[in-house]
């Protein structure tokens, strides 16, 4: 890994995807008394980051594996970016998903030509059936989370966001399967002067926080949190760079996370999902170790069901 | 009125306003099929384009008139963006509200230091209220729309709209109490090649469509409508503004603004008021007369009750 890979990377999947604007709020830097920067993912295509590290993962595969399509298992916004991603790259998408999932999730995907592969809710079954798909197509796999050209790829918003602002001190990311906060961690490595990358995480779903605590991947034993984009679990390709370049996790209750997705609402007048607001939380949390400082925050999206909100 | 007068004004009340984004959606483009440009003024300071017209005519006074302070009858974003802008400019600003006004209203004129004179919540009880306190403050009064220097700050978001984009056919505004469309469609007429203005009005506060059938200002019967910001009358400064340079009015029912306003908030990520979504659901029932068009959206606003909405 090095800073030239990443610039490829940026370059390879920009023609696919939006620059993302970054937004400011002078009532929200005058509550934090800092300078904040948020880097709107929540405008990306199909409303999440997740469409940066799904392109590239499709752009990285030779012509032999594209012609057979891509697979992966994911019932939220990774299963919504691959699909698209492949209709745009012209490539077929098989997306497993549990028959019980939303049929507004269903729909989405289809919406983009993904082939949705129904199979029982279980994560045994789901992967069963993964397994099965891609035996039978010879499609490659890609996960949402744990996989190089996946973290490389989510680690274009945090590009983009020191292409604008050199000077940010601290970028605030949420973590959920850890791709985004260790594609975020390269590009502050490659790409800022001094930058520190701090992640977010719900308390309920805290698998990270303890990773990094005792240096190994530890698992969810439950993951009750309104976020739930940050159900899943670090993997063994993303927490080797969260533990090297992550300066810490910062954990936050759910009532944290409703108050600071509420005020990014009201004040920003942008729809941001429960996920995205775990980072803000994170920063309004602690937010006087912050003051004055120039703090990115990663509003990763904003698919969220407009009628059926936490407040 | 010529166009160095809006010229001038737009200068005088940029230090003091944002520059708004123009936003794009490729999914909304699909659905209208025309090429839709979203003038965000949900953005703006204080959320809504009253920012404008507010600064313009209080910039307008002279130190005089100034050093007594403004003064208007106000419940909704007029009273809130004349505080801000007395604020900002230095100026005493009283708002006369109904003693039942909601108390979030209230607490958002005194963030921006606006002094609030209470009264009956009669039509005739808040003038009477307003013509006391003027006489013994000697402030000045200005209408939240039937004031022709509200109505030439207002104009400015058209203004910049036709410098970010020359080649607009059409500009939908809303029409409430009819400042917005006003100002935008005498900025369209110095200011575009050959724009033209279209208005959304609720069916259910039509009285701007009754008035250009007619040829006078009609009156709402009733104004059981959702979109609060619309349930106020044209008057005599902007009507014939409206009459001689807007192309029509277009009526919608209360399920088609509802619908729009979704439909902005789930594609395009951002919160607009009822009223702002009033212009879009135009645009929305008569799209086929739009096709292929380039088309301006004046999003009027983004202050809405995030624990009461309509879906």
């Amino acid at each position: 890994m090095n800073k030239e890979v990443l610039v490829q990377v940026h370059k390879r999947v920009k023609p696919y995807i939006h620059r993302t604007p970054v937004l400011t709020s002078e009532l929200i830097n005058e509550m934090v008394q800092a300078n904040v920067f948020f880097k709107c993912e929540n405008f990306q295509k199909m409303g999440a980051f997740k469409m940066r590290g799904a392109t590239n993962a499709i752009l990285s595969l030779t012509n032999e594996e594209r012609s057979k399509g891509v697979i992966t298992h994911s019932s939220g916004n990774f299963a919504q970016a691959l699909s698209l991603a492949a209709k745009k790259i012209g490539v077929k998408a098989y997306i497993v998903m549990p028959k019980n999932a939303p049929q507004v999730k269903k729909n989405a995907v289809k919406t983009y030509e993904g082939i949705i592969i129904e199979c029982d809710s279980s994560p045994v079954a789901r992967e069963e059936m993964a397994a099965k798909v891609q035996q039978e197509t010879n499609a490659t796999f890609i996960h949402p989370s744990n996989d190089d050209e996946v973290i490389y790829g989510q680690g274009t918003a945090a590009i983009e966001l020191f292409e604008d602002y050199p000077d940010l001190d601290y970028v605030f990311s949420p973590v959920g399967g850890g791709g985004l906060i260790a594609g975020s961690a390269l590009a502050a490595t490659y790409f800022s002067k001094h930058c520190k990358v701090i992640g977010g995480e719900p308390k309920n779903a805290d698998d990270a926080y303890r990773s990094l605590l005792s240096g190994n991947i530890e698992f969810n034993e439950q993951t009750n949190t309104i976020a739930d984009g940050l159900r899943t679990n670090l993997g063994d390709r993303n927490f080797p760079i969260i533990k090297k370049y992550v300066e810490k996790i910062v954990r936050v209750e759910e009532e944290d996370i409703i108050d600071a997705m509420k005020i990014i609402w009201e004040r920003m007048k942008i729809i941001i999902e429960p996920s995205s607001a775990v980072a803000f939380a994170a920063l309004l949390k602690n937010k006087r170790d912050y003051k004055n400082k120039n703090i990115g925050i990663i509003i990763s999206g904003g698919n969220v069901d407009v009628e059926n909100l936490p407040f």
